[in-house]
């Protein structure tokens, strides 16, 4: 169990040019309560599951629960999820000031969304925002990727 | 991932003279949906995660993934289950016929309810019932350990 501290914001520009890996997930919930999400992930030849609690007030650290499990595990509690599977490409962007920037580009039912999160030591840690990053959505619980596998971008008003 | 097949009966009679072991389980529920409960279970200095998918039509298979998780973990995601901590002690009793039943004695919110419960290889493995074994509630919703932790024995009518 880790404390995890994230922001999240949309992204403005063009952050290919930087992008140094491209990694597809497919990711599904097994429960999507805001107080005790459990998600399924598989990368390539990973697979994890992940447990998160409420976030904080401002939506920037929560607490975190992950355990690598086999591919195949991974396939049959996929298959038993709730709502949409989440499908993106995660691209890894490194910053200019060490951290490195996950840029997820969302296909299927949440087309048309990039989201980019930085994940910080914790809140006071100071970063530098790239000039492709653009309006910060962190606490906005409708770009959660549990909110998006019930409620997905592509049914937005 | 296995298939898991249980057949589940009130207790009518004494079983403790045939008892061999006691152990005592806290758990509790991140979901309760019949389709998909992950529950958490502390029982002495072991604990797990295991996932349950839906029962088959007669309510004796299942699919099941569990998990061993460190202690400290367990602890901290019990904290965040959604409503009645279980808390029972498991007795193993052997049957006459090379099984071994689970008897499950209820406290807190579950005072006064006993659960026998017996694994299967498959659904079609003959079983000798002992004589302090009662009715079957197999596939009776009401006596999921998930149920009971959101609609505890002791409000039931």
């Amino acid at each position: 169990m880790a404390q995890e501290t994230e922001r999240k914001f949309l992204v403005a520009g063009d952050f290919t040019p930087y992008a140094t890996a491209a990694i597809p997930i497919a990711q599904g919930y097994l429960c999507t309560d805001p107080e005790r999400t459990v998600r399924v992930r598989r990368a390539g030849d990973t697979a994890y599951l992940t447990i998160k609690s409420a976030p904080d007030e401002r939506g920037w650290s929560r607490y975190e629960f992950e355990q690598p499990i086999p591919v195949d595990d991974a396939q049959k509690l996929l298959s038993m999820c709730v709502g949409h599977r989440i499908e993106k490409v995660r691209h890894l962007v490194p910053g200019g000031d060490g951290h490195t920037w996950e840029v997820d580009v969302f296909s299927g039912a949440n087309a048309g969304l990039t989201v980019a999160e930085i994940e910080l030591r914790d809140a006071d840690e100071p970063l530098t925002i790239p000039a492709w990053v653009g309006r910060e959505v962190t606490g906005d619980a409708r770009y959660y990727n549990s909110a998006l596998s019930t409620r997905p971008y592509t049914e937005w008003a």
